[in-house]
């Protein structure tokens, strides 16, 4: 079962738009077991139109196509789409009703764009659209269904959630795909590939793996593909268990979770509480852990101390510490977790300090390194890193080292 | 001058990644000229990368390509171009010593994968990564150039600005285009639209006028096209004067600058300080301030009180105040601020106390309430503002009003 997505919107191609579309209806066809093979974004121009539907046509089962249906003369798909299917415009008196009484509960007058927006090609099966004006449509043609809703998010999910994907399921009895993520954290990818060489190769065929790394996080993505649900998620439970005992030290979760959602999840369970004492990451570890529904429960607050004179003044690192070693050290972290922990009264106190960039850096101390300490009732635990040059991308990766650190000490505990 | 783009990677397809890639390069080609036409999301496939590659060639002048450059094995993109072009891997000396030397700063030991990341297509031109292991790739083939770069953002933009842009700008002298972007903030797209619907009908017939809001800032960008530089450049001018004069209280900037930047350049020049007490926005104030290479000139630290004792023992907030008007009021927002300055002696500082949500709010303070305070020498400005549902863009709407307010209050110092 092969499909394929259209998005049809000049504001795609020039970038003014993040075409978030695409990736939601790709993720309802996968989990409904199609292949998706190919998202195309195209102006909102007939010809580019016309090519884009005959590239589809009989090469795939589905195609879904958003955008173009507004009232605006910029917009065309519809008239497009009649010349594609050999068809014209003509009213749907159902879909005129509709749009007359949800212009009337606002108050606005009717015209003559309003009307228009009632009209459909006579050749298709109209889908009625519950949160806007303007309503999907259904083609076959060639064995290819098309499949035409508005590009705003929420209508176009409304009609996938109500009218499509429960009629596409019904229509393809289709194989089960099962997708399954193992968040991993603290190596990196061309280390884990290797490390999981011989795993990789043992996978039975109907199973895959990919790694989708991102800022240090590298997500684990196991798909398996075959006709019965449950005999698929026994296969892939059995994957994720061998997983479990190649690579335990780096896996923290699973799904989409965060690091910040595993630390919420392990203070929360454990009902303890967190603080932060921040130097070059400003603020972004508290950002990240109050990021979280319901983190009031465990994270009181922070110090952050981008000067020098906050950190002895308000967190008691002591003068000399600072002068003797510099305030990207073991020892001046290690205060600051502490003074935190004293002053934020927590089960466990962050600190940081190190060099984001893009200035500031020695040889002996260069851009990128970091200086990360976690407190607690059983003593303190630093570590250094060392990332690379740019200052957004360092901020992001102390945050997330620091946050791997406490999740280490947590579970130690 | 015709333009696609090209982005690779299961990911994309099954909806697990939304591609950003797209819009942002889709945004610097146009801005050089180029009409992008069509953007394709496709697998780590072989025949997919190939179709694909068919396509665009001889048919238009550029094609970006992103994605399956990974050293792991799901990572076909390399293989494929030299099947396309036909030609062979070779390890390219200057990218294995650039790999060596980001591994040994980063100890960690190189292995048989990092290696295979320095081999690269025999006809490319290798385009240097400053920013990751993978180097870019240029290539010429019935007279259109393909660029491959990694799909990781940061090092994609890395390439793009650095060697892709320039290098595309010299080879193709085309039209002028000029951009200019007026930054504003404190209004509806709707509401400026009205505003200036007569500028807007007044505009010469060489220059468009754009609305691009995000989180509560509007971007105006004025584009303007034509042969000769200095002529455009005036024309501009002109119509950014005319603005300047219509809604001098909205712009805070141009080009790209944030609201953060703007508030950095002030504090800079002025030589003045800025501290923060943040409750609902958790660190994302300073986590935003600090983001700005040069912040610590200006920005000295933050206290994050996320809880009241914070509030009450670190800020000196008075209990009776959070008791009898609750931590989320004018009261204890200015007690907040007034206790930030004090104790992290700056010349202004910043507080927020708000709900975030998804639950907290009440009748009268419903989620998406915050209470916002600046204090100064001149005293205490504070400030209410209600928006929406959602915890992570209240988060970030209180975030920029808090730094608008500080903005202002900087200005009228």
């Amino acid at each position: 079962m092969k499909a394929s997505i259209i998005t049809i919107g000049d504001e795609l191609l020039i970038g003014q738009t993040i075409d978030t579309n695409s990736a939601w209806m790709g993720a309802e066809l996968s989990k409904g077991g199609f292949d998706v093979y190919r998202i195309t974004s195209i102006h909102d121009r007939r010809e580019d139109i016309l090519n884009a539907l005959n590239e589809a046509a009989g090469k795939t089962d589905v195609v879904l196509i958003t955008g173009g249906l507004g009232p605006t003369s910029d917009d065309i798909t519809k008239q497009t789409l009649c010349e594609f299917f050999n068809t014209h415009l003509i009213i749907n008196n159902e879909v005129l009703t509709m749009i007359e009484e949800m212009m009337v509960r606002r108050n606005f007058p009717m015209n003559e764009k309003n009307r228009q927006q009632a009209e459909v090609p006579e050749s298709c099966r109209v889908l009625k659209n519950s949160a806007g004006t303007a309503p999907g449509m259904w083609f076959e043609k060639d064995s290819t269904i098309f499949i035409s809703m508005p590009g705003v998010p929420h209508e176009m999910k409304h009609i996938m959630t109500e009218i499509v994907l429960p009629d596409l399921k019904e229509r393809f009895t289709s194989q089960t795909i099962i997708h399954k993520n193992i968040m991993t954290y603290g190596t990196f990818e061309s280390k884990l590939a290797e490390i999981l060489t011989d795993f990789e190769s043992k996978l039975p065929e109907n199973i895959r793996l990919a790694y989708l790394p991102a800022s240090g996080i590298i997500k684990l993505r196991l798909t398996a593909t075959g006709s019965e649900f449950n005999s698929l998620s026994a296969l892939i439970a059995e994957q994720v268990s061998k997983l479990y005992k190649i690579i335990p030290e780096f896996i923290y979760g699973e799904d989409e979770e965060s690091l910040e959602m595993a630390v919420g999840k392990l203070l929360s369970s454990l009902n303890k509480t967190v603080s932060t004492a921040e130097s070059c990451t400003g603020g972004e570890i508290a950002h990240l852990l109050t990021s979280i529904a319901g983190s009031s429960a465990y994270y009181k607050g922070s110090v952050i101390a981008y000067d020098n004179i906050v950190k002895t003044q308000l967190l008691g690192v002591q003068d000399y510490i600072i002068t003797k070693y510099g305030a990207v050290s073991e020892n001046t972290v290690r205060e600051m977790a502490v003074g935190a922990r004293n002053m934020l009264k927590t089960d466990f106190a962050v600190a940081t300090s190190g060099i984001a960039g893009p200035d500031g850096g020695t040889d002996e101390k260069p851009v990128g390194t970091v200086w990360i300490a976690v407190d607690s009732e059983r003593g303190t635990v630093c570590e250094k890193k060392v990332f690379g040059n740019d200052r957004l991308t360092n901020i992001k990766r102390f945050s997330l080292a620091s946050l791997n650190l406490l999740r280490k000490q947590i579970i130690n505990h």
